[in-house]
């Protein structure tokens, strides 16, 4: 029974070796749920926010360009600046100075979406064109801005980013006034191609 | 010692079978394609939209804070509300009855963009922090509203839905005046972490 | 000859096995890097934006429904228009020519955000309703407008692109003054369902 030894070590081998070389899925859109999850890539910027209150048009990176009918386009709207929707184009430093060579810009927007606390939705690009980095980081998500970290989704990317998904944790770093604001952006990225 | 040979002859068609047609498979980003697909996670909810119309800021949930040049903030503007951008934090339920206890927030914007027919673009996201459901589910797409039901995009989430995607299906339950909406929205998850 | 009856069950349960369990990837979501890669679908078309100045009502399919403090919503403001916001209603045409047969529509926003240069933020979706195509693209990103070419994602897909994510490549096809332009689009599917 020679032969029928030679099948079992020859099966045996097989599932040795399928199991740590092929295992899993069966539908590759099933994710393995266990966490952690280890990030195929690991990034973290500062950017920087200064929105035009009708005298700082030299330094302002965004504007009010929607308000609630009670509110104007200068000042945040009352009522946890519910409704304001403000467009940005705010520099990205690698560490927290505002005046520290920005890597890239932080394009898009952000609109404050709730009454009774401060919370915001943003649509927003991280643009890159440097040596270091070329291409675009494409993010969307609530921000419940007074959360001290909060995690919105990197939906896409593009260049050296190309197809990229993951999530991005956002951390408020500085606070002025209603004028300036820095925040600190931590991202995960779980898909790379 | 030919069951050895027979043993060493089947690996060695095993690693060469292995190498060309299994191992890292050259396309994982090739889904099935063929339907239907099942959804790893299935989730349907009700959320309740009230426009401020100037007189019910104390109920209203959504308002009015772009226009098109013919328009203003207090009513929808005419032309099927073409221009109208509408930022809304709505109570989320489980069944239809706008005063059940909620279970999270539908927060982000819709806006009007057809002249001749009611059509919206969706951007928001579902935030859950409860003992039931803690994290967001962020949604994007066209909303052709007049059709019984339309397809929007799941694309991504944090915390219980990270990095999630699929499919959410909307449907309107309630329509009262311009003032009151109702949506029910069953949200069919196709990738799962 | 027994060996080879041995050899040959082996292979037989290998296939059978392998069939059932194996086939792809131990981790899905970490894609090959190597590019290029090669899109699973590829679609080009035209997109046509009119917006609406005052007095082209009739053609209009884009108005701009949110200007900073310094901007009106019947012309883009100065300084690189930042912070107009535009919704759009476009035809989806297959040539460049306006007037050619639309096979769907371009629907959704976008949103000057840069002071000193021509930049936008778009999100928006072309939904189909034709024999050829039912089902809508949803695409989100920056838009640096002065390149040639830029690249946007595509964040999700429903009906013929269900679940679909890729990268669009973007073109200025015409320009004329500040009320019309054409897109053409280049649509680049890599994941495909």
């Amino acid at each position: 029974m020679e032969p029928n030894k030679g099948l079992v070590s020859a099966l045996f081998l097989f599932f040795l070796l399928h199991a740590t070389m092929a295992s899993p899925t069966p539908k590759p859109h099933i994710k393995p749920r266990s966490p952690p999850h280890h990030p195929c890539r690991h990034l973290t910027f500062y950017f920087h926010d200064i929105i035009f209150n009708g005298k700082n048009s030299k330094n302002a990176t965004a504007a009010i360009v929607g308000s609630p009918p009670w509110g104007n386009r200068t000042i945040l709207a009352g009522q946890s600046h519910f409704g304001n929707l403000v467009v940005f184009d705010d520099p990205i430093t690698l560490d927290n100075n505002l005046h520290s060579a920005p890597v890239g810009r932080a394009q898009g927007f952000y609109i404050y979406d709730r009454k009774d606390i401060f919370t915001a939705w943003l649509g927003f690009s991280f643009v890159f064109n440097s040596t270091q980095h070329r291409g675009s980081i494409n993010f969307a998500g609530a921000d419940p801005l007074m959360n001290k970290t909060r995690d919105i989704s990197v939906i896409g990317g593009t260049g050296d980013f190309f197809m990229t998904r993951g999530v991005a944790t956002l951390e408020t770093d500085a606070f002025e006034g209603e004028v300036y604001f820095r925040l600190r952006i931590d991202i995960k990225l779980y898909e790379c191609w």
